[in-house]
Formats: C-alpha cells, sequence, structure tokens
C-alpha cells in the first residue's frame, strides 16, 4: 500500500473486511509517524518512508497506489521496474500524457495493472449496467452522472499542482467513467463541452463544472461536479434508453433516515454536514461506494491471469476526455477528445430516430389522454406532414 | 378563453375550481364541434370559431390564450384592438422577435398582460423562492430546471412551422423562467451553450436537448429538457446556494406511492405511461403544476390595477435565451442573449469567491473527518500556498 | 367563526383563499383581543366575546367551530336554537355520548351539518380513494394510518378536562376516518384493541397509542398516534388491498428538500422542529392538509341542499370507536364499539380466502423464483396438501 | 450446509463472495438432484442424501442448518452428538419447547452455536444500532419492523405441519429481534397482543398479523407480518425515542429506481411483482440482506472462541414471544410471554416521564409557532394546571 491518507484507509478497510483472504504486508508513507499508525492500525508487518523499499519487498504481490495524484507516475514507473503488478487510484494521471507514458510502460514491463475507478463497482451500478446491457432501457441516449460536495479531505487535493486541477479532474474521473460505461465502453467519446468556474473557494482551480461528452453514436454523457454542495455527498446517476430510465442515488437518499435532536454526536458519513436534525446515514459506507467488489474485481483477475474490468486503458481514456473538458472551460468551444490509443469501435453513425407504424407513416407517439381518449400521432413519410388519428 | 385543447381545459379547470368567483363566459376554438364541447363542458355562454368575436364580447374582461404557439401573435394583436386585458400561454412568441412585437403592442394598446408560466406558481416553488429570497441558501450558484417526457399530446407540437421548434421551446421555457427567478430576475442573462438532437422521434425539431445559461453575476441556469425520457412526466429543480440546497421533484415522487395488479385501469397522471405496477400519481394536478396560484395572482393583479408576477415582458425575456440556445445548438458555441430590451440590473460584477479565515488565511474548508479529527483547510493570502490545521 | 386560534387562522386562510367568493362575516373568541386581531387580519366586520351573538348575527349563514373540544356542544345547541348551518372542527365531541347528543340535536333541528375531518379531503386522499373505489387495490386488507408529532400547539389541548383525552382523540380522530373511509363507510367497525400509554410528557393523558379496529368484514383499520414523534409532523397513510397497495406521505416526504446552515431562520412548516439542516417542507399546507377541498365539499353541499361527504353522524362513529379505544387502553381486552345509531350495512360476513386454480386445486402464489423458473404453489381442495408445480 | 433450497444458496452465496477464505465443504439435501446441482454450482465437494453423513465429516468446522422448520430439532441434536458448532437459520424452533431443547442440547453439549437471523446484521441494521446505543435517539419507546411480500417461494412454508405457523413464525421472527435489539436484548419482553387472521390465501396458517410487545422498561415493539402484501418485498423498520427518529428502508426503496416498458424481461430482485414499469430493485441483496455481516460475525467469534451476537438463547427468546402472540390471537387477551430461560435484566421499572422546566413546572413542550411566536407550555409541579408561556 502506497499512501496511508483518506483513501488508503478506505481501501485498507475494504481490503481487510469481510473475512478476506487478502492481506496487506507493506505499507509507504511520506511522513514517517503515518506509515506507522497506518501500520498499526492494519497489523501492516513493514512500514516505511522509502516508496521503491515498499514496492521491492518480495512478499509484495500487487502494488496498490493511494497517492497525491502528482506522485503516480513515479511510483507506476517503480511498479514497472521490480515487476509488480500495480493497481491506481483515480484519475490515473493529471493529463493524458502522464496517463499515456504510465500505460505504456506497465504493457511494456507486462504487468497486470488495474485502475481503481470504484465508482464502477458499487453494487447498485453493477445491477444497473447488468440491466442496460439486457436491454431494459433499449439504446442508451443520454447518461448523467453527479458527484458533489462540500470539498475533499486532504489539503494536496486544493492546491492544483500536485492535484493537477480541481473538482473536474478530481470527480469528473468517476462521473466520466460511469457515463461511459452506460454508453458502451467500446464506443468513442469524440468532442466535450465544458463549463467551469471558481464559484465559492479562493484556489486557483475550478470548484465547479458541467460538461457535456458527445459519443460516435450520437449517445450524450453529461457530467455535474463540484467542491461547493452543501448538504453532503450528492451522487446521483441517471441514464435515459429508449426503452426505460434508471435513476440511482448512492448516498444521500438509500433508506435509511434519521432526526435527532443531537444531544449525542456522531460521525455520520463521508462529508456529512451535520451531525443532528434529519440525517441520511449509509448503511455500510465501504460496500456502497465499490471498493468491495473493486478489490474483488482486481484480486480475482490477478489470480486468473485476465485482465480486470478496469485498467490504465480505462483511466487513459477517461483522463483524454477530461483534458477535452479543460480545454472547453477555457476556449468555449466543444473540443475534440485526442485519443492516440483507441481500441474500441470506429467509424460508428448515430441510430436513426426513424420508427416505422405503417407502410406510409412514422409512429410519432402512442398515448392515452387526460379524459381517456387512446391516441397515435403519426408522420407521412413522404409529406412530413404531422397528423393524429384516436384509435 | 382562446382555444378549447388539452392546455385550455387545464386553464378552465383551475379558474372554475375551488369555490372560485370567476366564470369563463367566451370561448373560441378553431374547430366548432370543440367550441361547442367545451362550452357544455364548462357551461360557457358563448362558444365561436371566430376569435375576434369571442374577444370582442362586452362581458369579457379578460383574454386567455391557450392557443398553439404561431396564433399568439394574432390572437394579441386583437385584444390590443379591443383594448382587453390578455393572458397567455407560454412561450409567448416563437422567438423574440415575435415576442417582443407582442411586448411592445400590449404596452403601446396600454392593456394588462400575463404570462401563463405556471411553474413558478407552483406551491412548492413559491415555497422554495421564499426561503431563496430569505437568504437560506446563501448566494445562488446554481440552478437546474429538468422537464422531460415522452411527448406532447397535441399534433401542432410535432410540427415545427405551427410549434416554432422541439422540446426546447415548448419545455425549455418553463425551465428557463424557474432558473431565472432563483438566480434573480434582475440579473442579465448573458450567454448560453446549448447541445440539441433529435434522437428518437422522426421530426425535424429536437426531441432532447441540456443547456447552460450564464448569468452576469457569474450563477449558472441549466435546463434539460426532453421528449424521449420514459416513465412519465419528469419535473425536477435542483438549486445550489453557498449556504444551502434545494431539490424539488413536482410531479413524479410526491409522496404518493401505489402498486397496482391492473385489473383496474385508471387515468394516473398527466403522461403517466402505465397503469399497473408501481404508479406515482400526483393528488391535485391543477394545483402541483401551479394553475391555481397564477390564475389567483393574475385576477387580482387585474383587480387591484398592477402587474402580476410574470408579464409579457418575462415571456420576452425567456424567448431571447431560447433564441440564444437554439443559434448555440446549431453554431456549438456560446452564444449572446440578444436583449433590446432589458428592464434589470446592468454591469452587474461576479460575486467574490474569497472567504477570509484571518488576517494572513482565506478559508478553504472546516470539517470532521472519517475518524473523528476537526479540521481546517486554509490558504496563505500572500504565498498562496494551502496548509491544513487540525483544530 | 367560533374560536380565533391555530386551527381557525388555518381555516380562515383556506376560506379566504383561491379567489374564493366565501367570506368571514363574524368571529368569535373567549379573548377580546384575539377576536380583534383575528378580525383585523381576515377583516372580518364583526368580532366579539360573546359567542351567541356571534353566532345569531343575520348575516351569518354557516357557522364554523373552532373551538376547545369541551365547548362544541354548547356552540352546537346555540346553531340549533339559532337554525344555523354548522359544521364542527374534529373530533365532534369528547365521546360518543357528546356526539350522539349534537348529531340529534342537528337532525331534530333540521340543519345543516358538516363534520370538518380534513384529512379525508388531501388531494392524495382523494386521488387515492378514487383508485380504491374503482377497484385498483381489489379487496381491502388493512388500512393504517399515522399521525405523530411533538404535540399540540395550545394549552388547552394538554388538560385531560378541556380536550377529553389525549392523543387518541386529537389525533386518533384522523387516523379512525382516515382507514374507515378505504375500508368502506357503509362497513361497521366492530370491535377495537389499544394500547395507550403516557410515555415523556408530564400530563395525564396518552402521548401514545397504537390501536387496531376490526370491521365486520374481516378488515382491519389501525391508528398509530403520537405527542412525543421527533422530526416534525409524521402524516402517512398505508393501504392494502388484493390487487395493490397505496402508500401516501402527506407532509415530511412530498418531494420538497431543503438543506441550509441556518445562517437565515424561517418559519419552516407545521410542527418542523429544526431550522437547519435537511428540512422538509410542504409547498401548500393549507391545500395539502385538505382544508380546501373540505370547505368546497361543505359550501357546496350547502348550497345545493345536499349532505356533505362528512357529517355529524361520521363523527359520531368516530368518537364510538376512539370511545372503544380507550376502554380497551384500560381493559386490555378487545372492546365492541357501541354504536346506538348505524346506517349503513348490517351482518357482512367475510369474504372467503380461497381462489381457486383449477377443479382440484386452490391458487396459493404464482411466482419467478430467484434463478429463473417459473412456479405455481397449490392447494388440493380435498386432501388439504400444498404442492409446487413448475410450469 | 444442511439444506440446498432457496435459503441455503442465499447463504452460499454470502459464504463463497468476496475473496472469502471460508468454504462450504459438504451439502445435504432431502433429495439427490438437489443435493449433486448445490454442489456443482458451488463446487462442494462432498455430496449426500444423509444427514448425519454430512455432518460427521472431519473436514467440516461449522454445520450451517438451512432446513425446514420442522427438521431443526433433528440437525441440531446430530451436532450436539458430533460436537459440532452449529448455526441455524431462522425461526430456531417451531415454538419455545423445541427452541428450549436445542438451546438446553448446545449448551450441554459445550459447543458454538448461532442464530442466523440476518435481519439484525444488515448494514443499515448495524449503523442505526449503533447510533440508537450511542444516544442519538435518547430513550427508545417504540421499536417497529415491518416485513410482508406476496408469499414465501417453497411449498412447505404453505404447510402448517411443517413450518410450525404461518407469517408470524416466517416473517415475525425477522421482526422481533430486531425490535428486541434496537430496545435493549436485556430488558425483558413482558406481553403481547397480537391480530392475526387468513384474508387471502387457501391456508390454515394465518397470512397477516399485527402484535404489539411490552417490555419491562415500558418500550413497546411492534410487528407487521405478511404474506399478502403486493408490490414487492416490504422491509422497513421505524423506531421513536424521545431525542429521535430512525426509519429504515431496506429493499423497495433503496436509491435505485428503474423504468422499463419492458421488452426486456430479467430477473429484478426478490419477490419483485412485475418486470415492467417502475422497478426498485436492490444493489445487493446478499449485502442488503445483511448475509456477508452475519457470517462474518459467527465465524470471527467461532475463530475467537466467543459467542456470535446472536445465539440459540436468543433463538429462544423469539420462539417464546412468539408463542405468545399465536396464543394471543387465539385468546384475544394480552398474553405474558412465558421465559423460563432468562438472561438479561429483571425487575427494571417504567422510565419516567417527568421533565422538570423550573423548581415548580414540568415541561410539556417548547414549539415556535406558525407565526413565529416562540413559546413553552408548563404544567405546575403541585396544581398541575397547564400554562403556555411566550417567551
Amino acid at each position: 500500500m502506497l499512501g496511508s491518507g483518506f483513501i488508503g484507509r478506505f481501501y485498507a478497510d475494504a481490503i481487510n473486511g469481510n473475512r478476506s483472504k487478502d492481506k496487506i504486508v507493506s505499507v509507504y508513507s511520506r511522513r514517517e509517524e503515518s506509515a506507522k499508525k497506518f501500520a498499526a492500525d492494519y497489523t501492516v508487518a513493514f512500514a516505511t518512508t522509502k516508496m521503491e523499499e515498499a514496492i521491492a519487498r518480495p512478499e509484495v504481490e500487487v502494488v496498490c497506489i493511494s497517492l497525491p495524484n502528482n506522485i503516480h507516475e513515479e511510483a507506476v514507473m517503480l511498479c514497472c521496474k521490480h515487476k509488480k503488478a500495480v493497481i491506481t487510484t483515480k484519475p490515473l494521471g493529471r493529463n493524458a500524457m502522464e496517463a499515456q507514458r504510465m500505460l505504456e510502460a506497465v504493457e511494456k514491463a507486462g504487468i497486470f495493472n488495474g485502475y481503481l475507478e470504484d465508482l464502477v463497482y458499487t453494487p447498485k451500478f453493477l445491477k444497473a449496467l447488468e440491466s442496460v446491457k439486457g436491454g431494459s432501457l433499449g439504446r442508451i441516449l443520454w447518461a448523467k452522472s453527479r458527484e458533489t460536495h462540500p470539498g475533499p479531505h486532504s489539503d494536496w487535493f486544493w492546491d492544483i499542482e500536485q492535484a493537477g486541477g480541481g473538482c473536474i479532474l478530481d470527480l469528473g474521473c468517476h462521473c466520466v467513467e460511469i457515463s461511459r460505461s452506460y454508453i458502451g465502453k467500446d464506443i468513442k467519446p469524440v468532442e466535450v463541452m465544458c463549463w467551469a468556474d471558481t464559484q465559492v473557494k479562493p484556489i486557483d482551480a475550478e470548484d465547479h463544472a458541467i460538461g457535456l461528452v458527445k459519443y460516435e453514436n450520437g449517445a450524450i454523457g453529461q457530467f455535474e461536479v463540484s467542491w461547493t454542495f452543501r448538504g453532503g455527498l450528492d451522487l446521483r446517476d441517471e441514464v435515459m434508453g429508449t426503452e426505460g430510465t434508471i435513476w440511482i442515488n448512492s448516498f444521500l437518499r438509500t433508506g435509511f433516515e434519521m432526526f435527532t435532536s443531537g444531544k449525542s454526536a456522531d460521525y455520520v458519513a463521508e462529508k456529512a454536514e451535520s451531525n443532528s436534525g434529519w440525517l441520511f446515514p449509509v448503511g455500510d459506507e465501504i460496500n456502497e461506494l465499490g471498493y468491495n467488489h473493486m478489490f474483488m474485481d482486481m484480486f480475482s483477475a490477478l489470480e486468473k491471469g485476465t485482465a480486470p474490468k478496469e485498467t490504465f486503458y480505462d483511466g487513459y481514456v477517461v483522463n483524454a476526455v477530461l483534458d477535452a473538458a479543460y480545454r472547453s472551460a477555457k476556449s468555449k468551444l466543444w473540443e475534440p477528445v485526442q485519443l492516440n490509443i483507441w481500441r474500441g469501435k470506429t467509424g460508428v453513425s448515430k441510430d436513426s430516430h426513424l420508427q416505422s407504424y405503417d407502410n406510409d407513416h412514422y409512429l410519432v407517439k402512442e398515448e392515452v389522454t387526460h379524459y381517456g381518449a387512446k391516441k397515435v400521432i403519426l408522420k407521412n413519410k413522404n409529406s412530413g406532414k404531422i397528423v393524429e388519428k384516436t384509435l
């Protein structure tokens, strides 16, 4: 385990949890006291402030990187050097160039690589994606993911140099991969329009952004990210398809509601802003946030010698989309997604919006009205005229 | 009452409802049987297929226009001619040019004019706006409004010539006025970015669109509109402020849930797509959709000789924003909102995002972490350095 | 209007609201300053501290009683004397004996009488009842109504002498009429089991109670009432039928959610306990609580010369059920409902629970299992043996 | 693993899941093909139709009983004979007498024993209980648990001989242990009032029941159970305390909502009744229903040589409460809970409901009214008079 901060602890809880056969055997932290505390808390045999030492230990089978964004590349290169399987927290790089270098390095080194995008491993997401793949929603038209909260926990996130960006990079990486998964990971993201601003926080990076990602088949991904949201951690996805809709609320409304006068004061949930009044705790944060299923996929894939569902390649694609978002926020234009490496379909055309009703007409709509009548609205294929027929 | 279709009936239900002292005395419809049926259903004394005749009747105090978009202007001009107070369904015009002509005409004629934007009169909206005005949310950063459903009821909506556009014009007019109200109707909308596409329906107009509206003070309005949504009428607003959040669901989740095996089949709610399984009816559609409070404001203002909350001027501003959205959907650029007439503030500057913590620092964040610690994240005013302090 | 307190003001808001043609012309209050303040707030021409004076005024067409429970009878008798139509807030009496005397008096006097049970007039209830009557839920098995909050607003409620009881009488009257309406107002309530206790408040009356009401057809009504609930006004109904389910939340979860840091402090909603954190206001309390539709029914019935949906007879039945509840809470037995006056069906037998599948079997259950199989569970009509068949 | 049916498969999924180090090594089923299929599906080395053989295998460390209720005792006795740790599905026995015999047998044999009451191990329950223990709700007044659905999956449930009862035994056992945990497992349940009926299903056992369980400290547990509910699996808990409230929805409303036209037809969730329209799947049923955390507690306790949170003793207490419920449903009286074995507190008195405001008064209520005033309602300690004071 490289890193002993907030996210490292979440990972450790997940790896150690639930009767697991997996074990953390070595931990690196930049600060000695952190390394020691982490080692004590999670009974890790070896703790060090030297990254390479932590990686090189012979008992280490897979290296888990939970470090600030600006050190990912260095850590990955050391894993390549020592031929250790590597899994890296999100985002993969601060930008696509870094991500591409990491991707090329691990592939050249021939090592197992996993991209720790937990939010495509949440139980709700996994089930929803299964329904989408099974056709319950028909053709996917739009997939939005929203992650907003009152700001990250660690100081380095707020420093644009270390973090590489603001909430777009921190939160948008989740949203982009969620939308992309619903639309199809083999469908190419082609261009991005993004608005971003620093509305509330005294920082150089953006604290609020909204982006649209156009895919080659005409589907639209949308992200809404912010560090200025009040009320806790807002984590929601919405998907529209020709045959259905999915709404997922992963955090603030999950069927657990508590009112308390506040005479006793507990930790309620990640990024909760209050501990009195109506509160919305989450039963099992680790599981709800996808950490269990993510490590299950990673370690099982490693054992079986296959690739996990999320690899450095996916991290690279996400970084490329986010780079386009940053460019767009500045240029105010739809910016193309620059993908030097693309392994999905190419030349996909937009799906047709013409559904036949009979030989002469397209079907616009079928419905039952307010006052009981059943009717269809049709468009004549030749004249283009719209007509209404009560059946 | 001009028009006897779907919306005219909703209006009539509202005007006649709840021990009202108001009465419909004259109705015009393009088709004689519709005029007669409407007159019978709502006990209206006079029914005609000649618009001017319906308007000119001496007992008519106020003319309510519930006609297809392309006939609004003609009807308004007749009201001017006969000096009758006029209230018009949304959108005011098919574009800002039409809207401006109508606005100038009614003002020149000196007649009372009201813009029937019901969704800024829903009980939830009225209460939410009061909280926003009272400061419960602090400075407003973002106000989104979403209206999507499986498509409108009447044929003319689907004909771009009569309607003047697709879902942007039909639904976006609601969303723009909702967002604008939260942000402040005196704050100028300056530019718009919009994506629009025809993804599902065999029509010339757009059936799905997403737009961002930038206001002069840096706040962002957002609209999400579609005629391709599956599952009913999705009507939701979300507002983010520096001190709070509002989430309103006006239709599909209002605290009324019903499961039925479907052995009996009722009308459930506007745009419901099913009458078995889990259904989400609305208690009192007329009231929930704002019709009661809208007519209350209109008629009370008329009696008092004041302007209602929504006038043709508001309808004009909305049309101007939507025109920019249509231009943007084509140009793929942020398009300026062209307002020949603007009566709000000008030269408003963006609000500052620098909140002092002490003499030397700005406050980035205050929080209680996962493992119980209380800390602040600060930014040095001179060096720009981010530091974390545990208190 | 007799009474100028909390409920009188709610009534006045409803009567005066929404372009109403109805008007309050006379007000009585026990305290002069209250009478005057009410008259000023609602522009009532005549205010007095003498009840009979308020009633006798010639311009008064209908008397609305919003007084403490112990004065209802006196007020009703005065209405009888002056032959004025009378509508009375809930509960009708402090017990069935009082209620019976009032019922007999108004009927003897031949005056219009209405029972102001607003919660069977909420928009959600009206629509739900329509679905139930239309058969969407099949045969009704169970109808629960829950009303709990942190306690009433006025001092007299807490005094068992004036109020006649605690939360059973104050809140149970709503719940009993709601359940009874779903099950069928012509079905006789036969016996009641009730638990009641004083768990939190330093009072003589009960502050928490749960009761079951058995109806002649085997259906069960349930009430859950309390003055000790924390978190606001919890107002929910649940109905189970053979073909469906209804869940109604009338107050705390109606699709309006607000988070506020609390820097501004507003009135949020009836019985809200907080004005910061996550709050759940109601759009239009008057309408959501049924006041508008209740007065609409009352006044329209009066005009038409018919009975309103809720009369003193209904108030009497409710009191009789509550009396049985009080007896049961003491005796710990199922207590019979003593109805000297009953105008519904008699001798109704329990509905059969035997649904045939084929000549030899009853159908126990049809289902699709976890692992995809479709099966039926049947009971042999002769042997009683349960068998499972995969189809 | 004894038993290979619906619940056995759920258990196996939980035991094998999530990178687990635990393994099923032997399976018994009454039918050979079931035993073989289970062994194949879960790669179990040994399968048999002889129960004792399955238990006696030397590699078996703990025996998991997933059999119909009427065979629990036989299986437990075999575990005692072979001195194998044993964990048994709920309910422990068909009645308290069976449960007591099993409890005494395992304790005499000195073997580890666990009671598989999964619903006190759901992530939401665990977190809620922690809050309750931490004081967030103050003193617990009432704890309700509701489990209703359209009926169980296997035929034996419907046969009163094998099952020992209907929905009270099948579902009430969950609800009783949930309420008891919130109220305090050391507080004695003293008496039970229960209504039960067979309203819909052609069976001898009850298909709908509601019960109240009074605890020695005055707190009330409530269960609502049914096999006649329409709409899926309704699994909700509600807790009221002097300082707060908890509402948990474990199944039908967990933040996952899907609408589908139904052109594709999937398995949605346990006891779902439809696969089109609005559906409410659960992300990870195994985890949401508590199976993971339950086995984690069981196996960890076994390793550490401690007792798990739920033992045969708890199963026995639950059976004793349910026996009282069955007696009450027949006698229509509050029936005492007969506990030959009780290991909690005794002689607990009811908590006081008298909260002092000042020397002379108790505090009845503090509030902010509709029209802005702040007031307290007080009761004089001597005179008992209720007074209202505006502060």
